[in-house]
């Protein structure tokens, strides 16, 4: 019944993650009906974006340039370097802002299942940069899943003949976990890992 | 920490309904990084609909074409004629399919509290294609509010001298609805308008 260009404009909005076909309408309504406000600076956003996209050489993140604002900033430490699966691994630490230096994005993680090999990850750059010297500390920021302790675990193997640093996140608890409601893997980490009282 | 545009971007998804920050950057980072099935067609679609946007004159329906596409589709019935308060109405109405005929919108409700007078609704206009004639059903289709209900009777005064049929979308329970749950209002309508069993 809408035509077709809106009907275009829904189902692309739809695609996105967290929005469904229903707030996707709901989003085209306001669109329209803002269109001052609302349409007009999406699409200048949008087409900002799209026209400077780029995969940072350097680190594997997606920004507007290339290399990205993280491996241009000086305030950033050169001598720390996280390692990260993906891309949103690296925004998300980032959006916490606790990690100063820089990153470093595999771009997955080895999966025998889905047939994942190191080849397939950015694993020999990530050595490549280690390699180049400068660098005190690495860490290894995988997912706390089967596959991204094997993929920290081969990543270890790669790095350890250079003087370098490798940590890896802290497993226990999550901050408002309770005991009760948590998985016994979750538990036994927690346990392994316990400190003594401060 | 994300360059500009990207943060640009992420703001002007924030502002849509349904989406907030957190979700506005999940999708950020989904389309930048599909770019050619996610970015590419959304940034398309909202410059088609960004270029040909137009409040359709006749019936004040927002699309791509003036006058809009129910205006002008052959197969609708120019004897019914369904007056909505908003143009997010029509499209409730007119998604689930239900009403062959043609729409008018008023672009509000009356409400002394909001300052909102006959003057600022296509009140008018609406008098105007009943008096024009060829209208045979008017179905007041107001919100269940009571701003929606002064509406409703404010415009049935101002029809009720044209040669046509006046009707309101019926009260009572919503599909599904529960006794134990409805407000009194709701109750109360649907025992007045309570119908023989067939």
């Amino acid at each position: 019944m809408a035509s077709p260009e809106i009907d275009a404009l829904t189902q692309a909005l739809s695609r996105l993650p967290g929005l469904g076909p229903r707030s996707a309408r709901r989003a085209v309504l306001h669109l329209v009906k803002k269109r001052e406000t609302a349409l007009d600076p999406l699409l200048t956003a949008l087409d900002r974006v799209a026209r400077n996209l780029a995969t940072c050489s350097t680190c594997g993140n997606v920004d507007t340039t290339d290399p990205c604002g993280i491996c241009t900033d000086p305030r950033r430490d050169d001598r720390s370097l996280c390692v990260v699966e993906e891309v949103a691994d690296l925004w998300a630490l980032d959006r916490a802002r606790l990690f100063p230096g820089r990153f470093h994005v595999l771009g997955g993680r080895l999966s025998a299942l889905e047939g994942v090999r190191p080849d397939d990850l950015a694993i020999d750059s990530l050595v490549g940069r280690v390699a180049a010297g400068g660098i005190d500390e690495v860490v290894l920021a995988m997912n706390a899943t089967l596959e991204g302790q094997t993929t920290a675990h081969y990543i270890a193997e790669r790095i350890e003949k250079y003087p370098v640093r490798l940590t890896q996140l802290a497993h226990g608890l999550p901050v408002g976990g309770e005991l009760d409601y948590l998985d016994e893997g979750t538990l036994a980490q927690a346990l392994r890992a316990r400190r003594p009282v401060a």
